[in-house]
């Protein structure tokens, strides 16, 4: 069997930087080269970044991506790498008419060249477009009609995007009906809990349906609220794993394998044309093989944890900060967020401020001051009492006013200092604070990056005593005080206050959050479920209810299955109330739909 | 030929408010009785309200639509209404399998019922699903495969719902081959400048094809971001308009038709099988005909403010809440969103706040009483200095830090007053100031709805003396100070401070924002308009820049052909600079691309 050096350049881009990502491109063809690689691949809209979102629709953006493929191809080339087949998802569009879904010519592609020699070999395009959960391809793109089977050393090597490895049929079996002896598909698959396993599973499955090795290469990094975790994979005809690569790394798998050699199968398969290139049809003189990475996985906090200090660098990186501001309030959450964010910029990138108030209590300044001294992170404390005075001797302010007052002067301070000093202003709320609108909006709500925005509160302590064990495995201090963990949550916005005055116990709220929100049950099934009828009313209630504070959230990390955000679309003005069980129209209601804001929080603003 | 009494209702539901629409609907269809309508016409989605996005999505929501549904069919035969048929848009799912996008049994539809003898005589679905601007369509729908053709009182009447009449083929086209007498369109269709025209055209052309008189329903009212802006329509067979409702407004537009008898024609076309019902097959005795309505149009600003004010009313009803704060800073921004609020809640209603500080001019706070005054809203004044050397006594803050710091005081203001006395804030940014990020979050940016948020700032000026103008033509007060209308717009920040400093003219601004934001033009064709280089390469840089501000910005209601929001969905991290013309690639850039805040402004925060 014909042998072949693959290389998958698992990379992390910059969406929109179509110039430094072809740079990076470049860098990455020359390493799989020094290596020997035949053939190197590198994700889904690598050249573009991805998502590229409207930038699809602009046609400067397309032409520029179309002409840099191009450039590319010259450029690989002229740096002597033109005997190297080099596969990369780009920007294009369709030359002709397309009436699958009615769009006209000119419509965007989500795309793949195969270049060598200098050349564009052949362009082809994502089939299966999806638009669910996070995605909005229906929008932008319109679908393939070709799989380009390219004949290299012998092979053929079949290339297919993304979704299309997801979807039943299509590509994947039109692989098989050409006969190709590999399937490479190129990704920009997201980062969510377990996506690994059901990856594995599917590449497993799709390797055996195509009758053929198959290859997958993923992006990695950070992108606005999504993280790419990498995780390509190569398995063998059965679904064996050859070689996996980290997850969110950088870097190249490379391994050799042994490939049927080409013959000629169909030319269409299902309304899908096999478009066949030969680069070349001599198999290469047989090598010895170079040894296969097979990466350890991640264990799920680890992957969490990963995935948020990644989506957090990215995003300050990329958009050309450094550092960043955040409220330490000796609560789990500032200081769990302190500690992703020392990993993720360096403590001395990280600057924590403590603003006590008359509520606050000795502990929790300690704790604040303690989560400093352990990190290293830049500390200071600023009171808030003269500008709560100030406030209060000019307007009166009471009850949930004055507490969203307090919140407000620390917002305020935050960005103060974020805008003299020139750093990011972090926010430190959890998933389920944000389900049911526990936070005050401009105040604790402010900021530039929510790192653990899609984090549930009972994994916030998960999360802070994992972080701290791998500390105490490597035999370092660990980051966060033992007192943040362990004492009950409290906003500290009036005396004695607990979380718990305004919210079930985590434990069991997360639980209601988790078939509510992720799964989108009813409360009927709630119920169903065994939660207590008026538990699951209330819940569901504060939930909606607080829609118009999660529209002025500022943007996190997705890790769940459903993050909030794009993933989960609902109306601000919403009159659905749910309160029977499902397949029984709702009890009668105000013509004008109440808003019920959970005590404690800052009512509707 | 055979006569009917249509009636088409032009009506403002709540999205998710099921059981209150229901309410809404059966009111209407008894109205409709009492003007002795044979057919009464509801627009698209009315039993649920539109858009009702992800709730598309929840099997308890979807149930109970479908349960509805055939209440509500009961309960009309129950008043004594089992003789009008009752054409209504509602939400139900596909009970075979869909293979067309490949979605399972079960998935959505954006439905259409023929309701009659207190049953569901037929039910069909959108076939054409939008998934561009603000429409998500694919996420939720599955298309229908059915034309309904409903025989009453001998005539055939087809149904087909919104975007089946924007689109080419499909059911215009299958409803002249099935011979319909009329083709009855139910919608939902959204406001923005001049849709009226093209709403117009449309339904002449369609009405052509077709060969038969075409009824056009739509909603009114606001919804988040949406303003729905009625304008139902009845053209002959030769596209002249027989009827036309007022926009904006409630009500019943009833007419008497005569339509050809009904004759057999196809059974399929194109794909798409005609699903014939009859209710009644005899004609009605002759009757003498009342005279339809034919409303005027509205004038360009009159469009505009008056959907405004509807966008802004409802979000405030529909969400419970019946007063409001605004910040009133003497200027025209201020001013104009606070006549807007005066007339979409009355005066009473309407809580301006002014907040000088040092660098307030007189004229600002002289203006801002004097708006005050002449409106009727109820004001206060709340002198900043106090809270601001608060803040300055105990952290530094100097240039942009200073100058947001005195924006977010005010915020804070109006959000503790709002907080303290149950009203939404609202913001009086507008849509230039939006594009370039001219502006401070958590300051002058607060509230729960911006009302000028999809206003060029040229268009304000125009809507301002408009809307004075109307005062004098009806011998009442304008409402906005001359004075804010023709001094130059100051943020007043610092000494002396103009936007001009930091911006080009308005005028400039407006015309490239037009094309750059509106148009997708990239610069390439904004240097090929006219525009100078340097120019647009910071107009440029500045809205690219300010995309992270947006994502926080309260909603306001879309009149426009884009907004900002769902409308144009671009990434915050995002290496793209346009900064050639169309078709060459960009010019080198550093990796890590730079966030240029334009002078003046917050920066990055």
């Amino acid at each position: 069997m014909p042998q072949i050096r693959l290389a998958l350049a698992q990379l992390n881009v910059t969406v929109g930087d179509i110039a430094g990502n072809a740079d990076t491109i470049v860098r990455w063809v020359r390493h799989a080269a020094e290596q020997g690689a035949h053939v190197v691949a590198f994700p889904e809209m690598a050249l573009t970044g991805y998502p590229v979102e409207d930038l699809a629709l602009r046609s400067s953006f397309v032409e520029a991506s179309r002409t840099a493929i191009v450039d590319l191809a010259k450029r690989l080339a002229g740096e002597g790498h033109g005997d190297v087949a080099v596969i990369v998802g780009y920007l294009d569009k369709a030359e002709g008419a397309v009436d699958r879904v009615g769009r006209p010519k000119g419509s965007p592609y989500d795309a793949a060249a195969v270049i060598w020699g200098g050349e564009v070999v052949t362009r082809s395009a994502k089939h299966h477009l999806p638009n669910y959960g996070v995605f909005d391809e229906f929008r932008y793109f319109v679908p393939g009609e070709t799989l380009p089977v390219v004949r290299i050393h012998g092979v053929d090597i079949a290339v297919a995007v993304c979704e299309d490895l997801w979807q039943d049929g299509g590509p994947v079996a039109a692989a098989r009906a050409a006969g190709a002896g590999l399937l490479l598909t190129i990704n920009a698959s997201p980062y969510e809990l377990n996506k690994d396993d059901s990856r594995l599973e599917l590449v497993t499955r799709r390797a055996r349906e195509a009758m053929c090795p198959l290859a997958y290469v993923n992006l990695v990094g950070g992108q606005d609220e999504l993280v790419f975790d990498g995780d390509s994979i190569v398995v063998d005809e059965q679904g064996d794993v050859l070689a996996r690569a980290p997850q969110f790394s950088e870097g190249l798998l490379t391994l050799d394998l042994d490939l049927a050699s080409g013959a000629h199968g169909q030319d269409h398969y299902a309304g899908i044309r096999i478009d066949r290139s030969v680069i070349s049809e001599t198999p290469l003189a047989r090598y010895a093989p170079v040894p296969a990475g097979l990466a350890p996985r991640l264990e799920d906090e680890a992957e969490i944890y990963t995935a948020i200090v990644t989506g957090l660098r990215d995003y300050v990186h990329k958009n050309g900060f450094s550092s960043v501001v955040i409220g330490l309030s000796g609560g789990i959450d500032s200081a769990l967020t302190a500690a992703i964010a020392c990993d993720a910029l360096g403590a001395e990138n990280v600057n924590g401020i403590s603003n006590p108030s008359r509520y606050s209590s000795e502990h929790s300044k300690d704790d604040a001051a303690e989560l400093a001294r352990r990190t290293g992170l830049n500390y200071r404390v600023i009171a808030i009492e003269p500008m709560v005075s100030a406030f209060l001797g000019n307007v009166e302010l009471t009850g949930v006013a004055e507490e969203n007052l307090q919140a407000r002067i620390r917002g305020m301070l935050w960005m103060g200092v974020a805008n003299q000093e020139n750093h990011l202003v972090l926010a430190a709320g959890n998933k389920s604070e944000l389900a049911v609108g526990y936070s005050t909006m401009y105040g604790d709500a402010v900021g530039a990056f929510a790192p653990l925005k899609d984090v549930p509160k009972t994994y916030v302590w998960r999360l802070a005593r994992w972080r701290n064990q791998v500390a105490r495995d490597m035999g370092e201090t660990p980051p966060i005080p033992e007192s943040s963990i362990v004492k009950p949550p409290s906003a500290e916005l009036r005396p004695g206050q607990l979380d718990t005055d305004s919210l079930p116990p985590y434990d069991l709220l997360d639980d209601i959050l988790d078939d509510y929100v992720e799964q989108d049950a009813g409360s009927g099934e709630l119920i169903a479920a065994g939660f207590e009828p008026a538990l699951v009313e209330r819940v569901i209630r504060m939930v909606d209810a607080a829609e118009y504070k999660r529209r002025q959230y500022p943007p996190g990390p997705k890790i769940s299955f459903k993050a909030f955000g794009r993933d989960r679309r609902l109306p601000i003005t919403n009159g659905w109330r749910e309160t029977s069980p499902a397949g029984t129209p709702p009890a009668a209601q105000p013509p004008v739909p109440e808003k019920v804001a959970p005590p404690g929080e800052a009512p509707r603003t």
